[in-house]
């Protein structure tokens, strides 16, 4: 079975040899070592100067951001699922927080979120998506942080990276706080969440709140390559290794190489008369809307041993979603297309000619 | 180097091979599988109606649970590192407590504990360990925990069993949550941790707190065979398979040779002269008091290849801590205690003359 799902995603041998080594200590000189040259790779993906692990899936380093930043109020972007989950998490704190609503097809407008944070002066904490999943949907959020930067730069910016981070050369200059997963364009297994963190960001977080999500500790004990609890070794190490290859490969040329698929996989779906569901697609998955959407994923599966996402909420059944994040061989990529073309034609809507293989061909 | 520490423990290869395998989808009829199997088989461990699992160490599931149970008042048995941690987290949370602090040597006491909560009738929730690891010590939980019930049935009784479950045939009748982690004695990487719950745990949970720790949530996802967060799929998929082959093994056989292996590790260690530091040892453990117990660590670490673990804050360099938690073969044990020996002759405490592994032979 290929798991073509946008996170998890398929986890290279590489990777899972990993597992195989001795098991490590993590209060030993050996292990620091690793967390500190891990942190340090790390630095290249977010560009900000504080990283941190936490051994949690990202919703635990999204709680652990919304609860040690906001002082008084938050706004959040829900475009989806994801920027839903951010006012879960307020309301779950008894945190006061403003939300802005769109479509899952549509990205942010930098003016509504001026505007929210022109009128109402209690906002301290920006809370968004770079690429909402639910949609797969790309926000404009460098833009938006610069410009609230501009307003006010007290406001602490937020971006869930999850879906983003290893995906895209992200310009982090504006934000404050980016927030990552280990099952996504890290190709590990899910437990391991990641937060990059500015200067702003620690100066807000200050001592800090909650106990395992206390991210004051965190950032204190990672700086001298420790840890508060007992850390995810294995995914931690695992990490390390892939950050390692992806140097190898170059980061440059990685970000390059994930831009130039999406971009063939969107043309040759396109080409076969499918339709891409948001206005602003992130890089990262490609989200097809279909009212033919589980016949396709079924016909994946079962004829071809492709594991395709569907959508979510009131988007079940009208969306399948194409993994795009890590390392993807150009033929692996190919046969999914192929495949998808073929499942069109068993489904009467068109006639097979190879088309998808051949656009994607052409433009990767 | 042989891991020997009291958690992390050694990773046997059947468990490391777990992660060789194709990545799984965790929203998938394969995974829903695995997860109910996992949680199903983990309640012949903790004994308790509801199980669930969290992606976090094991502080992770102390802290859900203290969030999640206590509505006015928390009592809590500091007895080490770990005991400690039960006020720090009520502190975190502004969640009022007493606490009963005892040397790190010393059991709690059950008259102890029945005068706080006959002394305060706002204490709704109890907090101890079952096995304290900062001294390798075993509190009489069991016995607590029945006067506790015989007086007010109301109060919920929480049990770290971190360093206890999977090790012990532990009597739960008395018990309303059991807290577990996976680099114990289920061998596995550190990052998933178990709780196991009674009826009356649930009723007081009602609908829960927090977010990522709400556990009303994930009692009610893990009932269905899902999760309310992505779970750490790797490690679920590994403790599937430790909990078959401790059920190959046979549960009660598993929890005799560990208490085997313990008796006679202690009389071993003590045939050589050494003291066991704890009044009441857990059967997790050796935790040996030695004033050279930094150069026993060292020469056991560069001679032999062995990692035992230090004592703690007012412990370092006083304690030196032998894992007996998982499947350790009788060799390695006699590996361990033989050089043991040969350490304390190169220190010049005693000559060497195979009392260790003798004494070990005869009583395993």
């Amino acid at each position: 079975m290929i798991l073509a799902t946008p996170g998890p995603v398929e986890i290279p041998y590489f990777v899972r040899e990993t597992y195989l080594r001795d098991t490590i200590h993590h209060r030993t000189p050996e292990f620091k070592e690793i967390l500190l040259d891990t942190l340090n790779r790390f630095k290249n993906i977010t560009k900000l100067p504080y990283n941190v692990f936490l051994s949690s899936s990202g919703t635990g380093a999204m709680e652990a951001a919304v609860i040690n930043t906001v002082k008084n109020k938050a706004l959040t972007v829900n475009a989806g699922k994801f920027g839903e989950r951010w006012g879960k998490i307020c309301k779950a704190h008894g945190i006061e927080f403003s939300e802005i609503k769109y479509d899952w097809d549509t990205p942010a407008l930098v003016d509504d979120v001026i505007a929210a944070i022109k009128e109402d002066d209690s906002i301290d904490t920006f809370f968004i998506q770079i690429s909402e999943s639910a949609g797969g949907l790309r926000h404009p959020v460098e833009e938006i942080a610069a410009e609230i930067k501009l307003i006010n730069p007290d406001i602490i910016v937020v971006a869930d990276g999850i879906t983003a981070l290893g995906v895209e050369d992200l310009d982090t200059s504006n934000i404050d706080i980016v927030v990552g997963g280990s099952q996504k364009a890290f190709m590990l297994p899910p437990g391991l969440s990641m937060l990059g963190l500015s200067d702003a960001a620690v100066e807000r977080i200050g001592s800090g709140r909650g106990f395992y999500f206390n991210l004051a500790n965190e950032i204190k004990k990672q700086s001298e390559g420790t840890t508060a609890f007992t850390p995810a070794t294995g995914l931690i190490i695992a990490l390390n290794e892939v950050l390692k290859k992806l140097e190898d490969i170059g980061l440059e040329r990685h970000y390059e190489n994930t831009a130039k698929r999406h971009n063939a996989m969107l043309a040759a779906i396109e080409a076969i008369g499918l339709s891409i569901f948001p206005q602003n697609p992130a890089r990262s998955m490609a989200a097809v809307y279909s009212e033919k959407a589980e016949e396709i994923r079924k016909i994946l599966k079962n004829k071809y041993e492709i594991n395709v996402a569907g959508g979510q909420d009131h988007m079940k059944g009208k969306l399948f979603r194409i993994n795009n994040m890590g390392i993807i061989e150009d033929n692996k990529m190919a046969y999914i297309l192929n495949s998808l073309e073929l499942a069109l034609e068993e489904l009467g809507i068109r006639k097979y000619d190879a088309t998808a293989v051949k656009i994607y061909s052409k433009e990767k």
